[in-house]
């Protein structure tokens, strides 16, 4: 390429006839294929050359190939690919390239995209020993290694905790629910495709659940409620399968099961507007206790339903207006910015989506709030209001971290596996500096560990020299190399250096224990 | 009945022939189809005739009637029953009673069925609202509500800190798998009477899971292992689904789903005692912990395979006898009491079962410590020793609190729902006394809960009698009940009554706060 653009020139644009394209062509059928649709389709069929090189093209070019930079573009990679997508067509070779205006943007393109590939959550879960995958478990079916499941379980009991302190009851319904609960909720057939196929039980037919209302509707069924009650707030840390098919699957971005953070809240109409902004204020607690910033690692979308598609939305016009009208003031008035989506609601209400940012810039749907106005009156929910007359409550579906398996994705790829201190699987490790200070290293483990019950320390007292010992450390991105030699062992010391380099030099243990509890108490 | 034992006196025994039992009882068609079924099996027919009274029957009665104490008797219930328990059959009456050598112990009976009935989980999880089941989600599957759920989480918790602290690692791993994984245990399909029907996904059938020990397997296959790796204690709370006969299922004792504390240690063999011991140590623990009393509440029992029975049990008769043997000297060496079941083996292995008494004085098996020297094999599990050779480790497959829903219902029954201040899903509630109270009331409460983060508080501000809501909270069964009025107000207290009834007087709100603190910690 680089060679030929020497030579080109401008493009000469020439209008053709069928015919002569044909002719011109004959020996090319899949461009022939191409110029009798654009024919049929009533199009006029243009040939671009320059360099003496001919081909079928809609033009857009370069006035001059000259312009082009020759350092500003790149091959990437080869793939086969069917011709026009389709698997019953011959496999053609697909050759990929980019292409800047010079060539410090292809550069930066590029650093980028090897800096996605680092981070890449599929490739640090392994290389860190997160999650793995068993041919003989199944596809999609991630286990939990111990230092994933570390990180599992603080995001669990740090959502719990919160959600507890913020008024929600936390509960635990079954996996497993007789068909008649989804049909009752109208997600049986409508949402089947997702659905795995049912299990016989003795004259019934069982689904694995693909979501949690249900559930906590007939939880709220289970007594008779109060307009004095309300709101009432249900969550779960639910375990939900949906199936993906195998083409789609991806690390633990799109598994066949995982477990949502989920939550419904129950409320007279007049509360919904303080129930929205509180499961925002939620998230925003969430995500920036991960670290994860508004506008930059995730933005509010509001998702808005088709009142002309009556198939895929539930008719009542006033009711879709009264509800988007709530959400989309609740974003407003607190002032966060958000952008609209048409047709990408819930059937049964409006949503806002907090789209999350990967590494490759691309936005997924990383959890959402959602104003139903319709399974209340499918479940035919109740509260007795004020005059003792019966009313219907509205229900927010809403998440707070999202899916486990999703969030910890997430935040492999933006951390590069350098977890804050508070969720590192293994905070501390010990290094001795030879055998003789293992005692003296192990009455420090015993030491910090009393002083902060819970902390993760590993000691590492092999006869192996303290270099290795430290890159190994380095390797598992510890947030906190000690070693201990003489020096240390003699003044109750051990000596820190921070992950990324930092020597903070000798501590003494009682100070290092305060520090260490105090940044694992903020969250550093 | 009563007048009867005036008229009756000693019984007459005849033997009669078919024939003349066949006339006698023409008109009882039940009566003949048993004696033609005796006669055909050899038996000689007896009838028994007293006061006048003649019946088939094969004997075994009082000398004289006049021996029976009339009050020490007593009809209990009527139920319809299938005429020998075949359902084809017509239902017939059914009359229960009891009887006892004199009428005290026919009270104590009676005293103890009304003190059990009171303590029946089912009843009491429904007054005290700590489960409910749905028609509608189906049978056998509990909706755990926020009151249970919250003593749910606190023995969740209390379990995995333990068992970290003990050097388990627990672990995530998914609730469905392929068949083939359990095609590799064997638990498919020689235990495929207990697992649910097949899920098709694209090609593959995939099932609930039974047990966790196949999952952990493949996490420990997922890396290799040295000798100075080991034991390796991995656990993990797993939700294992059973599929029980309808008519089997029992409140929170026998459901469909539960979820299992379970754990697989990968040991060497010279490690088995330390280990076996090491889980007898935690199960002690956590009973202890539970208010569980060895002896009294459990025992241990030695449950043996059978060596002739290679359908049942793997054969290798070495193995048996070593594995009961480490067993056996395990409970032997640890002064623990315990009993030998024959016949009641894993078909992998012998076991130490921890029996637990009900209410009822029933046993059921509440968790166990299995010594398996099968599945190693068939999951080709290695390590290397320290000669660089591979060896295959054994595996402990334990439990150490149970399932949970069967845990919950033992404790529901033992304490009659008076749970311990630790695990109460309320452990203070605060009741005003007047309205003018609230702020007051409210303040404590935060200041409380500010001292002692997590700890469950409910406050009455209801314009009620103070009467009433004493009342209320004692139905509730709630540990510690405050009130709060003038005095109060004026002096920073709170007047607090235990549950049952002590009166603590008016307690200053700091030595309060630290009392409870102290109680919960220590697990009172």
């Amino acid at each position: 390429m680089r060679e030929l653009i020497k030579k080109w020139g401008v493009f000469e644009r020439r209008e053709v006839s069928l015919e002569e394209a044909e002719k011109e062509f004959a020996w090319n059928e899949y461009k022939v294929e191409l110029m009798r649709e654009f024919a049929e389709g009533g199009k006029q069929l243009t040939f671009y050359t320059s360099g003496g090189f001919v081909d079928l093209c809609k033009g857009g070019h370069v006035e001059d190939v000259k312009e082009i930079d020759p350092k500003a573009f790149k091959l990437t990679k080869l793939a086969g690919a069917y011709w026009r997508g389709n698997e019953k067509n011959k496999m053609l070779t697909r050759i990929y390239g980019v292409a800047f205006e010079n060539e410090e943007q292809l550069n930066e393109h590029i650093k980028r995209l090897e800096e996605a590939e680092k981070r890449d959550h599929k490739k640090l879960g392994k290389e860190l020993g997160l999650f793995v995958f068993s041919e003989t478990v199944g596809k999609g079916l991630p286990l939990w290694t111990p230092k994933g499941s570390t990180i599992r379980r603080i995001l669990e009991r740090f959502i719990v905790d919160e959600e507890l302190k913020r008024g929600y009851l936390h509960v635990y319904t079954p996996d497993i629910a007789n068909v008649a609960l989804y049909e009752k909720s109208g997600h049986y057939p409508y949402y089947s495709d997702s659905m795995y196929a049912p299990i016989q039980i003795d004259e019934d037919q069982y689904m694995l659940r693909p979501m949690t209302c249900p559930h906590h509707f007939e939880l709220y069924l289970s007594e008779p409620h109060s307009y004095r009650d309300l709101p009432i707030r249900i969550a779960e840390l639910a375990h939900l399968y949906r199936y993906e098919q195998s083409g789609e699957l991806m690390g633990l971005l799109r598994v066949r099961t995982f477990t949502l953070s989920d939550g419904h809240i129950f409320a007279r109409k007049d509360q919904a507007d303080t129930e929205i902004n509180q499961s925002l204020d939620l998230i925003e607690y969430v995500c920036s206790s991960l670290g994860l910033k508004q506008g930059i690692n995730y933005r509010y979308r509001l998702s808005l339903g088709d009142r002309s598609d009556a198939s895929k939305y539930y008719k009542d016009d006033a009711s879709w207006d009264e509800a988007e009208k709530v959400l989309e003031n609740v974003l407003i008035n607190r002032k966060s910015e958000f952008y609209k989506a048409e047709n990408e609601a819930a059937f049964y209400g409006p949503k806002i989506d907090i789209q999350m940012k990967n590494v490759n810039g691309k936005e997924d749907t990383a959890f959402t709030v959602q104003y139903d106005f319709v399974l209340p009156k499918r479940f035919n929910l109740k509260y007795k209001n004020a005059h003792g007359e019966e009313e219907q409550p509205i229900v927010i579906h809403r998440s707070s971290i999202g899916a486990l398996e999703r969030m910890f994705a997430f935040l492999i790829e933006h951390y590069s596996g350098n977890f804050p201190l508070w969720i590192a699987p293994v905070q501390l490790k010990l290094l001795t500096i030879s055998e003789k200070h293992a005692e003296y290293a192990q009455k420090v483990k015993t030491e910090i560990e009393n002083k902060n019950p819970g902390i993760r320390i590993e000691l590492d007292t092999r006869s192996e020299s303290i270099g290795k010992k430290i890159r190994e450390a380095r390797t598992e991105r510890i947030p906190y190399i000690g070693v201990i030699g003489d020096a240390e062992s003699d003044g109750h010391k051990v000596a820190v250096t921070k992950r990324g380099g930092t020597d903070l030099g000798a501590l003494d243990v009682n100070e290092f224990v305060i520090q260490l509890h105090t940044e694992i108490e903020n969250k550093v």
